[in-house]
């Protein structure tokens, strides 16, 4: 099998600041509202394991914005039932036509496994407690429709990072950039380990501490059950770490809030820290579907 | 937000005559066989938290005969499923990029809290017990094919209405443009309040002798479900509110017999009154998808 | 109701040579890569009452190609919940203006029951243990990539011959052209009167014996359940039955290794006799598209 030239996007952790650089000016060059035919005749195969509204429909619609066909085979309904191996699965796909596939996975590393084995594009829309590229790429895009630069802005990601792909894929691309990143949390939901997720990270335990001077306050979602078995009980978890709007005034004036949804009202975030002007959680959406038309036309488009 | 120009379609209740009329005169110029591309480059999300066959696929049809990307959001494989709210799964959808948002729930007035939040047209394919309105459209348009006008025309509705949103939406527009409606059915599915739906209505509870003289016999489907705790048991039901071939020679001559669908042979209806020359419940099915092209073009296309 | 001129696709077993050459001649001159309008402003319903990658997507993949617009309707999410008759399901398809009707059903005879009281094109995607004519034309398209022709071709079927419809199709098919089929498998996957499904066919119980002189070795998929309560267990089944390479090397030198997937690696098949130079069950996933492309542009497409 002959390798597909511009490869896959698998994680952030591996791209230079260049090549990172490439996806988020494209993306801000991209309009879903004025399709593109980059991709025409393309076949773009979403092979979702997971369940997924945003990611899924706006890679969809990213898809077919640029002209692609698109396919949509979720873990119900179809082979995966039978027993199908994720290989035989991609392999399928492949021989079916598709130009790129489009996988979300339960298990860490499934979109490596597929990158191996098969010589089209592998995008990876989200494995496991790994890595979620598109995800920290559309964030990056909202930030920089904010900031001048990601260079020493001050940004402050709290929540359960222990489980959240979103959050490592995060800090990966923030810390090549020279962002300042400080995590913030329980020590249950974010152990002393993560510190060595990313050269120059802070780890600080209090929320009202850490938010002072940030400019992105991040926030992930917090699932009620994995609190369970903790240290922790959910009331506590609320009133240690949910941004509430006394919360946001702690941060520099001009902060901005996000979450890569779906928030869990009244559980990390109340409804008026999510709705107030500083929330660009909407944004973010808005921002996927050009960032993932720039990451389709960039690793399935043009020549090749 | 701005609110959208021509607004969403939520109900028949507020419409008037007038402006039913420019759907149902649109309804009749749309020719799904020959797309038009009025909703070019549109993007339509069909948000589904209950099953549908013909809603759904009508729907999905007439917005890709006018040239419009659709993606559908199901109650299952869907951020749903983790617990994001109504209104944070439809502002998702509108950031995502919809231009309508096309919406079945089971809770009455749902399209409502979308309508209230968002500015793109919200479209009701259904909610609860509470209106059905490209139903009670399309069923004009049927009506409309065999009859000159539904001024004076005489309908019997039977089945069960306490339940029934197609019931309540059709009363509301037959009865603005003065057709007579006849409601029929057991005390347990048609309460006397029922007459209070529209002006004019009335109750009949013998089905034979409601049936003489009616143009127009509309079935509704009667779960057997439904039945059971109630006053009435199926066998009785049958005995006395199927549509038989005998009952369909009560009406007048030129009667027909409609049924939204999906029927429930030997139930509220049986083979033969389903399938007998006056029957247009398929044509209900044919003139959904006209009907509801006409209803994308008139909110979602053209000039705004 | 009018009877469409070419028909439907239900089974093999009623074909002619010739008729099945006029697939097999198209199949090989479709390119799923280079588009063709055969079938611009048609649309393709598919009813899958079973779940399925490979079929699904390849009809829908093959649909697109040939510019139709295609919806799923499936045995979830849809009417057929609500205990809607298959036959009211597809006249309701066939009102919502389906062009063709591609349906797959556990139900041996299901798309004769569609085709019966539909005019629209029926294909059979695979119903019950009975058919599977799409998937029988794709693997004789794949044997004529491999084989100058299919008359006296030696082909060796081993599996669950009794439950399988790739199986009753294949035979048909190769015994209309002559080849020499043999199949093998135990006697509780393999009665006896198996022999009867088309003249000419042979029996062996022995898999070694079987494969000497073989050219296509084809597999069929066996599920653990299937042999519960059997004479036969699991193990046993692999050690008499398995595909390994030892027994690859008893077939003829250029013999070619089938199986219509999914697989299931470690039961009919090892690794290496699934990933080995001589498979090709990747090339048949592969001309499944251009072969199902071939049968809508025959059923669907064109002049009428």
């Amino acid at each position: 099998m002959k390798k597909n030239a511009r490869g896959s996007l698998l994680a952030i952790e591996p791209l230079t600041q260049a090549q990172i650089t490439v996806y988020l000016k494209m993306a801000r060059r991209m309009d879903p509202t004025r399709p593109k035919p980059l991709l025409k005749n393309k076949r773009v195969v979403l092979l979702f394991y997971e369940s997924s509204t945003r990611t899924r429909t706006s890679f969809e619609f990213a898809a077919k914005a640029l002209g692609a066909t698109t396919t949509l085979i979720s873990a119900s309904a179809s082979s995966i039932e039978k027993g199908e191996s994720l290989i035989d699965t991609g392999l399928t796909a492949q021989a079916l036509g598709a130009d790129a596939i489009i996988i979300r996975h339960p298990s860490s590393g499934a979109p490596y496994v597929l990158a191996r084995h098969l010589n089209v594009p592998i995008i990876n829309a989200g494995d496991g407690m790994h890595a979620h590229p598109s995800q920290a790429l559309l964030d990056a895009v909202t930030m920089l429709d904010h900031f001048r630069t990601l260079k020493g802005l001050r940004v402050l990601i709290t929540g359960d990072i222990l489980h959240s792909r979103v959050a490592r894929s995060n800090v990966q691309l923030l810390t090549k950039f020279g962002a300042k990143v400080t995590l913030c949390g329980p020590k249950s939901l974010l152990p002393e380990l993560a510190e060595k997720l990313a050269p120059g990270l802070k780890l600080v335990r209090d929320f009202d501490e850490a938010l002072r001077g940030i400019e992105v306050i991040m926030m992930l979602r917090v699932q009620k059950e994995r609190l369970q078995g903790l240290d922790i009980d959910a009331r506590d978890y609320v009133s240690h770490y949910q941004l509430t709007m006394d919360r946001v005034r702690l941060a520099a004036k001009n902060a901005i809030v996000m979450h890569p949804g779906p928030i869990i009202r009244g559980m990390e975030i109340t409804d008026e820290a999510a709705d107030c002007p500083q929330s660009v959680i909407l944004e973010q959406v808005r921002n996927g579907v050009r960032t993932r038309m720039a990451i389709l036309a960039h690793h399935v488009g043009g020549k090749r």
